[in-house]
C-alpha cells in the first residue's frame, strides 16, 4: 500500500453484508505530474465496486485523490496503484477502475483494470419489463 | 424496520395476485443531511419492484422520502435503509433501489441494491418484431 | 369484465388467423381521476399484442378509454383493469400494457403487465443483415 | 390474390439466385380510406425480405401500393393483405412488413406482418471487427 | 466477370496473408441509370470484406464504379453484380455489399448481399472492458 | 519490424504483471503519403491492448506515429505494419488497431487488425447493475 | 368573467409592487370537449406575464383550468376566454397564453393570445457577457 | 433585508472596482416549503449580476440559499426576496435572478427578476468574428 | 502585473499589425486552490482578444496557467488577475476571458471580464448567404 | 507573397464578374511544423470569400496548403500568411480565413483573419420566409 493510501483512505463497515450490491463513484477532477517533464496530467478516474467487509469513506477518497496532485505518476501505473490501494483497504469482492486521460502529444490515452475475489460470482442483471 | 418506516409507509392488496408485473417509481426530489456535516445532500432515487401481496402506496412512500430531510444519513447506509423498509413493508418479490447522489467535493456517487425472494424465478422479457 | 368494457370494448376477426404477428397501439391522452382527491390523473398508455381469434377495434378502444374520464382509478389497478377487460373481450395470445403516469408530489410512476395464452410460444426475431 | 395485385404486382426473376440476401424497401406515402368513415389513412410501409425465385418489380410495387388510395382499409385487415399479395406474387423465403398509421382519434397504430417458408433457415449475421 | 470489372479492377497482394481482418470501404457517390427509364439513380454504397489472397486497389475500385455512371442498371442486378465482380478479383474470406439507393417515386430500397469461402469461420469479437 | 519502430518504440516494464487490463490509445493526428501520388494521406489510428510483459511508451508511440509523416503507405499494408511493429516490441496478450483514413476519390476506406496470443482466454465482462 | 374563474380564480398581493418582473406558468394537462361531437381534446397551456397589483394563485389556477374538464370549448374561443378571465382576475401589466391542441384529424392548432395595459413599456433585455 | 441575509450574506470587496463584469451562478438544489401545506418545494436559481463596491462570497450564498431549507415560501415571494437580499448586501449595479420550480399539481412556475442601478449603462455585446 | 506573469508570460510580435483580427483560446485545465480550505478548485478558462502589437506566446501562457496550481485564489479575483496581466503583457485591442468554474457545494460559477482600448472600434461581422 | 504560394496558387476568371457571391471552402487536413520543436501541427482550415476578377483554382489551393507540411509555422503567423497570399493572388472583395488548431499542451487555439476591399459594401442577408 501506497503512503496516499495508508495517510488517507478510511472505510467504515458494510452497512448490508449479507447483500452484493454496486458502488460507483466518479472522480473528474483528478490531476498529478507527468514523470518525465514534471508538467500536469489530468484524468476522470470512474470507480465501481461490490462491497464485502467495508466501504470506502468517500471524503477520505477525495483526499486520497487530492493527493496525487503533486505526485509523479505515468498513466498504467497509476491507475493500478490506484486499484491496489483500494483493493488493500477495502478488499472488495469486485473493483474496477477506469481511468481516461487528457489528451497529451495529440494522444488519447485510457486505462482499464480490475480486480475480483477468486470465488465470487459476478451477479446475473435481471431486467424486468 | 426504521420508524419513518413505520410511521409512513402503507400497502394496498395487489390488485393483480396471481400476475408477475412490474411497477417502476422515480422520485427526483430526495434530500437528507450529511451525518458528518450536517449540509444537505440531494439523489434521485429510483425505485422498480414485481409485488407479491402488497403494493406501496404512492402517498405514503412520498411522505417516507420526505421524513429523510431532517435525517443525517450516509450514501450507502440510506439506500440499504429504504430497501430494508420497503421489503420490510412490501415484501416483494423483487425490488431494486438506485440511489445518484449530487455531486460532493467533485465526486458523484451512485448507489444500487436489489433484494429478491429466493425462488423466484425472474421474467424473460418477450420481444415482439 | 368491467362495465366500461362490456358497453364499449368490441372486436373483429382476427383477417390473419393462421399467423402470429403483432399489433402495436399508443394512447398518449388517457386520463382519470384520482380515487383519493378527486383529482385528475393523466397517463400514456401503450399496448402490445399477438391477436388469436379476434382484435380489439380502434373506435371502440379509444371509447373505452375516453370511459376513464371520469372514472376515479389508482395506478397499478387500472393498469391492470385495462388488461384485464382487454384479454376478456379478444382473449390473445400475448398482451403487454405499459401506463406512464405523470408526475404527482414529485413522484414519476409507471406500471407493466402482461398476459400469456399458457401454451404460446414467443416468436424469435429475425434480424436480416 | 386481390386484384390490385394480379392487376398491378410484377415480377422479374431473382438476379443472384444461389443466394439469400436483404431487399429493403421503405414506402412512406401509403394512403387509404377508412373503411368506417370514408376519411383518409396514412402509413409509413416498411417491406423487407429474402427473395425465392423473383424479386417485385419497384415500379409495379409503387403502382399497387397508389392502388389502395380510393379503397377503404382496416389497419391490420390491410397489412396482412399486403402481405399476402407480395408472398402470393414473390413466394419469398422470407418476408415481413412493417405499417406505421398516421394518429387517428389520438391513437397511434403499428401492425407487424411476417411469412416464412417452411424450410427456410434464417442467416445467422457476421459482426465483422 | 463483367467488362467493367475485367477493365478496370485490380489486386493487390494481401500485405498480412496469416491474419483474417476487416477492410471496410464506403462509397457515398454511386450513380447509374434506370434501365427502364434512362434517368439518373444515386446511390451509398458500403462494402466490407475479409481479403485472403489479395486485396482491391482502391483507386481501380474508384474507377470500376466511375464506369457505372453511364450503364443501366436495376437495383437488386446491379448490387449483386458489384458482389460478383469483387469476388472474382479478390476472392475473399468473406464479403458483403449494402447498397442504399436514393428515393425513387417515393420509395426506398436497399439491397444487402454477402459472399463467404464455404469453410472459413467468422471471427469471435473480443470485446475489452 | 521496420526501421521506425527499432528507432522509435520503447518499451517499460507493464506495472501489474499478474493482471490482464486494456489500455486504449486514439491518436487522431496519423498522415503519411500514397506510394502512388506522393500525396498526403491522413487517418486516424485507435489502438487497443493487452499487455503482458511491457507496456509501450507513449512518448516513443508518438514519435513513432510522427515517423511515417514522410513516408508512402498503402492504408492495407500501413495498419498491418503498424500492429506487426507494436507486437513486435510489446508482445502483448491481445492488440487491436482500427485505422480511419480520411475520404480519397469519394471513398472512404478503414482497415480493422488483431494479433492475439495463442493461449490467451479474452475476459467476460462483468456488467454491474 | 366565466363562472369558472369567479368559482376558482383567487390572486394574492404582488409581493413586489414597484417591479417588473416575468412570471411563466406550463401546464400540460388541459383537457375539454369539443363542442361538437363531445369528444375530448387536450391542450399544452403556456401562460408568462407581468403582475400589476395581484398575481394569480397558483392552486387556484390549477382547479381553474381542471374546470375545463367537463366543458365543451372551440379552441379559439377557450384560449381567448382563458386570457379573458385571467386579465379580469390579475389586471396585468401583460399576459400572454399560448395553447398547443393536441392533433385532430391529422391538423395540429396552436392559438396564441395577448393582453398589454395601453401605458404598458416591455422592457429591453440586457444581455450580460 | 430578512434574518436569513443579515444572518449569513457575506460580502468582499470587488477585485476590480473599475470594470463592469459578469458573476454567473447556478443554484440547482435549492429547496424550501410550501406555506400552505408544509410540503417541500424544489427549485433551481440562477443568479447573474454586474457587481459594484462587493461581491457575494460563495460560501455564505450557499449557507444562505440553505437556510430556507426549513422555511414556508410562495415562488413569486421568495425569488423576490432573495433578489432584494441580494440587493441589500450587495447593491449591484445589476441583478438577475431566474427561479425554475419543480413541477406542482401538473403545472411548471418559473419566476424571473431584475435590479438595476437608475444611472447604469448595459454593456453591448461585442461580437469577435 | 503579478510575479506568475512576469515570470512566464512573453510575447512575439502581432504578424499582422495593421489588422483587426482575432485569437481565441480554450484551456480546460487550469487548478488552482482554494485560499480558505486550501482545496483543489478547477475551470475551463476561454480567452478570446484581438491584438494590438504584440501577441501572447503559447508555451509561456501554458506555464503561466500551470503557475496557479499552487496558488490561492478566488473566482472573481483570478479571472480579474488573469486578464490585467493578459493586458499588461499584450495590451490588446480587445480582450474577453471567461473562466467556467467547477461546482462546489451544489453551485456552478462562471466570471466574464473584458478589456478594451478606448478608442477601439469593434467590428462589424459580415455574414455571407 | 511567399514562395509557396508563387509556386503553386493558380486562378481562373470569375465567371460571373457583375455578381457578389460566396464561396466556402473548409480543408481539414492541413499540417505544419511547430518552429521551436520541429513537431507536426494539425489544423481545420475554414475559408470563405466573395470574389472579384478571379477564383482561386481548387486543385492549385489544394497543392499550395500541402506545401505547408514541411515548414515551420506559429498559428498566427501562419493564418494571416495563408490570407495574405489568397488575397495576393486572388484581390478578392471579401475574403476571411478560420484556422482551427489542435490541442498542444492542453490549449486549443483558434484564428480568424479577414480581409476586406477599402469600398466594398458587404451584402444584406435576405432571409426569405
Ligand atoms: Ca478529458
Ligand atoms: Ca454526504
Ligand atoms: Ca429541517
Ligand atoms: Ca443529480
Ligand atoms: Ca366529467
Ligand atoms: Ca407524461
Ligand atoms: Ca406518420
Ligand atoms: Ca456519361
Ligand atoms: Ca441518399
Ligand atoms: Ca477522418
Ligand atoms: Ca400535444
Ligand atoms: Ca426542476
Ligand atoms: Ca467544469
Ligand atoms: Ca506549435
Ligand atoms: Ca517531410
Ligand atoms: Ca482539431
Amino acid at each position: 500500500m501506497t503512503q496516499l493510501a495508508s495517510h488517507y483512505l478510511e472505510t467504515f463497515p458494510n452497512p448490508a453484508l449479507g447483500r452484493d450490491y454496486t458502488i460507483r463513484i466518479d472522480i473528474p477532477e483528478f490531476t498529478c505530474l507527468c514523470p518525465k517533464t514534471g508538467q500536469p496530467d489530468f484524468a476522470v478516474i470512474k470507480l465501481e465496486y461490490v462491497p464485502d467487509q467495508v466501504c470506502v469513506e468517500l471524503k477520505s477518497l477525495k483526499l486520497y485523490i487530492w493527493g496525487f496532485r503533486d505526485q509523479g505518476a505515468f498513466h498504467e501505473a497509476v491507475t493500478n496503484q490506484i486499484l491496489a490501494d483500494l483493493v488493500a483497504v477495502t478488499m472488495p469482492k469486485f473493483m474496477r477502475i477506469r481511468a481516461e486521460f487528457n489528451v497529451r502529444g495529440g494522444i488519447y490515452t485510457t486505462v482499464i483494470v480490475e480486480h475480483q475475489q477468486p470465488d465470487w460470482q459476478p451477479p446475473v442483471y435481471i431486467q424486468l419489463a
